[in-house]
C-alpha cells in the first residue's frame, strides 16, 4: 500500500571505536539491510567477485567518475582509489532497500556533502581511556602511533556536530539495538512519509 | 556518567485509531516511562487519589493556572476543565524520566505550541475503511455520528504536518515496537546529547 524508498545510513566514528564489530553484528541481525559496495582501482584478488566485494575499475575510469561527481566519497591509499559509487546507492534505495555504509570520519563528511539526506550515526567511545585501551590491545602499534591515533580521535569527536545521532559503544548489543531503533524510527519520520500516507484521504468512502 | 533529561512524548491521532490500546500495551512493556497526570476540576471519585489519577483543583485554581500559562493544554467537558499541568511534566523530565501523553489532536496542537521540544507521534489508521469499521464496531453510535467522526478524522489527518513521526496502527505489536524505537532513537539524537558527550574530551589522558 505505502511505497517507501530506502534510507542511506552512515555509521562512522574515530578509529578504534568498534565500527566494524558493530556493523557485523547489525548485519547478523538485520538481513534486509544492503551493504554499500565500494569501488576500487586495486586488482581483483582470487575469490573476489566484481559487484560483490568491490566494483573494480581502472584508474582512468575512477578519475572520470570523480570528475563527474559520481562518487559519494573517495580516498587514495597506497596508489589505489577506494570510493562509494552514487549509482549503486541510489539504485538500491529506489528498490526500497536501506543501504548501510561504515566509514571513517573524513569519508562520512564527504558523504554528508554529497548526500545530505543520509542519516549519519556517530559511534562514540565510552571514554578516551577505553578508546586508548582498545587501540593498545590491538597490539600492533607503537606508543607514538597510539598517541597520534588518540589525538586524531579527539579531533574526530569534535566533528560530531555534522551527525544526526550519537551511539555510545559501551556494549555491542546495546549499540546495535540502538542503531536498529534509529533505522526503524527514521522510517516513521513524518516528513518522509506524510505525503504517501495522506493518499488514504483519497479513499472514496465518505 | 552522562546525565540526561527525560523527553516528553505525545501520542495523538484521530478518534477510533486505537491510541488508548497502544498506550496501554506500551506501558505494559516499558515501565520506566511516566504517564502524564492530568489536572481536573471534576470531583474526586471513591478509590481515586490526588496526584495519582488526577490533580484535583477548584474551578478558580484551574482558571488561575490557565491565565499563568501553567497548562500545556486544556479543554472543557460537561462543565469541568481537564488539562496537562506543565509543572508535573517539567519536574518529571528534570528527574530524568520520559513522560508520555496520550491525547486528542486538538490538545496535541496546544502542547506543540506550549512545549515545542516535545516529540509528537501521530497514530495513523491503516485505512479510512478500517477506521470506519473500528468506530462502527464500538456499536454505540448512530450512522450520522459515525459519519461526523469520520469527517473529523479526515480533518485531523490533515493536521499531521505538525508531528515528528507517523506510526500506522495496522497491528498493535508493530505500532508499539515502532514507538519504542522512536523513544530509544530520540535519546540518541546528536543535538540532545553532543554537549554532554563532548565532556569526555576533557579527560586528561593525552
Amino acid at each position: 500500500m505505502i511505497e517507501e524508498k530506502g534510507i542511506l545510513f552512515i555509521l562512522s566514528g574515530p578509529s578504534g571505536v568498534g565500527k566494524g564489530t558493530v556493523r557485523k553484528e547489525l548485519f547478523d541481525r538485520k538481513t534486509d539491510l544492503k551493504y554499500s559496495i565500494s569501488m576500487t582501482t586495486r586488482d581483483i584478488r582470487p575469490g573476489e567477485k566484481d559487484g560483490v566485494d568491490y566494483f573494480y575499475k581502472s584508474k582512468e575510469e575512477f578519475e572520470s567518475l570523480i570528475k563527474q561527481n559520481k562518487l559519494l566519497e573517495y580516498a587514495q591509499f597506497v596508489n589505489n582509489y577506494y570510493g562509494t559509487p552514487r549509482e549503486y546507492v541510489e539504485k538500491t534505495l529506489a528498490e526500497g532497500y536501506d543501504v548501510f555504509l561504515e566509514i571513517e570520519v573524513q569519508g562520512a563528511l564527504q558523504v554528508k556533502k554529497n548526500f545530505p539526506e543520509g542519516v549519519f550515526i556517530f559511534l562514540f567511545p565510552p571514554s578516551l581511556e577505553e578508546l586508548k585501551n582498545r587501540i593498545v590491545n590491538r597490539g600492533t602499534e607503537s606508543e607514538e602511533l597510539i598517541l597520534n591515533r588518540l589525538k586524531e580521535a579527539r579531533k574526530e569527536i569534535e566533528l560530531m556536530d555534522a551527525y544526526d545521532y550519537v551511539v555510545v559503544n559501551d556494549d555491542i548489543d546495546h549499540a546495535v539495538t540502538k542503531i536498529q531503533s534509529i533505522i526503524q524510527s527514521e522510517h516513521c519520520k513524518r516528513e518522509r512519509i506524510a505525503k504517501q500516507y495522506k493518499k488514504i484521504l483519497e479513499d472514496d468512502i465518505l
